[in-house]
């Protein structure tokens, strides 16, 4: 595996045209947390397959123009070549350009949307980017809940664009109770590995094995707090009684996921101590998921990865001031 | 008193449990800024007492639940001794634990949830002091504020916790006129002293009148903020129009209270500019209880402090730039 | 011009009562960043025509009324006289003041309620300007969007302030197709104007030509980026099929038109980069005022001009991370 890193690097270094197929696999990547282009096209394949079945190509080439738009966009602006190089600049408009095709009929105008959405994406991530490392934090997909949430909403007031995939709109109200049924194992499975695929909106099995396989690549914590961080999303949420629908599409499990690998495996040392918090973390993003859900139900729009993105800040910004792994 | 405190402390230094004890009672004077464990020891039988006439003991458990596992998590996280010593880390939790069962109905699982929301209540205090200190101004009880609203919005997408006490959901419309009925004598007494037990969620006099005294042990200026903040709310409440029901409920004027403790008294050096300075920010604050009551109204989840949070935010963050009692 | 404003600035030098006019000028001129007191007059007069041909003079002195409020309330409060000096205490409260009595009915209590928004907009403006400038940023109109928004949700609140010009509360759903008309010249025209116009909160051509009269006074590059951003707004609008009758009356290009100067023409060095940076920022002011109208259809109040600093801010705060304008 090394060896083939270490080869795809040299290729990358005497050619641009890779080097750019390069950036733009490590952006696919960062979506969660892989500075990798291997994980980066595990996922891409991933998407693309997810895509093919649910017959919407549409969301595989929006994620594709999203993230070339954005690198072409980030090298425009003249960006820091670390933060470029390591994909940086990649993964919030990789996400937009999911989601746009995911939510909103396909039409010419949706390709100029979808371009917008990717190149603004990128003076977002710098910008707020900028505002988090104040506190030690990262941007996480902030940029694109944000942009999206914009693009999304808009979309009630325009006639041109059409929002034919979002929620409906709705009064807020408790769930029916008859909603949250038993949990057998076959909905328990689906559920994990739903939940795992709904990170890149996209309710597949092997889609979620792929990108199980793209976070082994480059790091075996990462895919072991992916899986970890499903089944007690999944366990939780079922507790607390949601939708069981919910649940088994992975629509309450995708942001606890990335809040799992984001606490237990990127942005603390892995440990006991640490494996604690990410609990702790992960099983409050259900909560937030739960209560964004309810906020988002008068505007008809989905929460995106909001909840992974506000419960993982909070169990963040403490870094400057204590670490849950004691130095040594 | 002051005797009183020195032989306390005398006791605490040999004893672990009774530094455990002294800590929990700092922790819950700190909802009204005084780091001292008789007002703490005072606010605690107000709202004993409260609890058990309004026929709810859970709330006032629920407080002494939520602040003893939130100073174990404190302590798990190595969080700054002095900090954990002034009660830094009590206050949100003992309001997390007497709102939630305040709104939910009684269950195990709620215990549960407390537990959560009060662990959860020391990282986002860690965290939003972390991000408040970059502009030298206090967390407040904004830990508190949001913790519980996403534990109160998620109840709406979970059926295993009830949540029957919230406020009905309903569209926003201009409250009917003949709601802001003349204000008598009672009322108005009725109405200065629940402004004050509201702070803890308590509606009694003698809650309230518990709750001037711990002031009073420890700042007679607190004590006076307090009472002058709350007459000054309910005045501005009712020329303005306001409910009388809420009025007299201690509802309009809980924030205002906290406002004038926390602009009067606690974070500026007290003097005529000063209470000047106060006086408008409380006022300032009724008006901002207005709006947010009309923002929440959709949602079904009360403003709790949060009128107080953003008010006093407002008022606090110039204080690098300027200071209203004028350098000697 | 230049000998014109040495003259005044000679004769404001020698005399209190011209200096204070300096001051509340300036601040009127630096709703559209002008540090001009000639603009302000400008801007005054376009102001004053509009609220009389639309028979609401109200307006015009609550703007009067609001600015010395605020400029009186800074000097109390000892603010650093260079930021006075150059307006930067008046240009929100002159905002609030033009607002308030164009949604709310007249009463001898609204005045009370401008005069606290004014002298609330001053610590608003201190405090967010403190926390705006860690990042480099400008607080732009952002404090009076915070405190209007506040008072203007909480007349819902109080019967005694009757918010009789607020728009109607309504649930989200998407715009009537028939409600997007083809465009024709004459509309076109309007919609530019009045999209002008509309950052002071009023339609009326005149008052618009006045307004690129002020700013052409001060900055040939302002008045240019104005006219360019109204254009673009329209156009952008019309594409997008946002309601022809927003569009003509200017209420989707007013923040749009902010965003191009402050992008185009005030925070970064001009230039042809600057200029496609700015394009970007100014049609993605579009989207976001779309989606903010439909944010606020609930809640029954306007956006103002939050569409303007949302985006600016995005598109401002990579500032410290790159420039578009390469270095020489």
């Amino acid at each position: 595996m090394q060896g083939l890193l270490l080869g795809w690097e040299r290729c990358c270094t005497s050619s641009k045209v890779l080097r750019f197929a390069d950036l733009n696999l490590r952006g696919i990547g960062q979506v969660m947390f892989q500075d990798n282009p291997l994980s980066g096209l595990l996922f891409f394949i991933a998407i693309g397959w997810g895509s093919y079945v649910s017959g919407m190509p549409q969301v595989a080439i929006g994620g594709v123009v999203a993230v070339v738009v954005a690198t072409l966009t980030a090298q425009w602006l003249h960006v820091d070549d670390a933060d470029l190089g390591a994909g940086l600049f990649g993964y919030n408009a990789y996400l937009v350009g999911l989601a746009l095709p995911t939510f909103l009929a396909p039409s010419p105008l949706l390709w100029v949307y979808i371009a917008l959405g990717a190149a603004v994406s990128v003076p977002a991530t710098l910008g707020i980017a900028n505002m988090c490392k104040t506190w030690g934090v990262a941007a996480l997909t902030a940029p694109f809940v944000l942009v999206t949430w914009l693009l999304l909403l808009a979309t009630y007031a325009f006639t041109a664009i059409d929002g034919s995939g979002l929620p409906m709109t709705d009064a807020v109200a408790p769930i029916d109770p008859a909603a949250a049924n038993p949990l057998a194992l076959g909905d328990f499975i689906q559920g994990v590995l739903m939940s795992i695929g709904q990170v890149f909106l996209k309710a597949s099995v092997l889609a979620a094995l792929l990108l199980v396989a793209g976070l082994a690549v480059n790091s075996i914590a990462a895919a072991t707090f992916a899986l970890a961080g499903a089944i007690v999303a999944v366990v939780t949420a079922h507790v607390l009684g949601a939708e069981s629908n919910l649940i088994t599409g992975g629509l309450m499990g995708f942001s606890p996921v990335l809040t799992a690998i984001a606490i237990g495996a990127v942005f603390y040392k892995p440990g006991v101590r640490v494996a604690i918090y990410a609990l702790a973390a992960t099983i409050f993003t259900v909560v937030v998921q739960g209560a964004m859900n309810v906020v988002m139900t008068p505007f008809g729009i989905p929460t995106l990865t909001g909840p992974f993105v506000l419960a993982t800040w909070l169990f963040l910004l403490p870094r400057q001031k204590f670490d849950p792994a004691p130095a040594a």
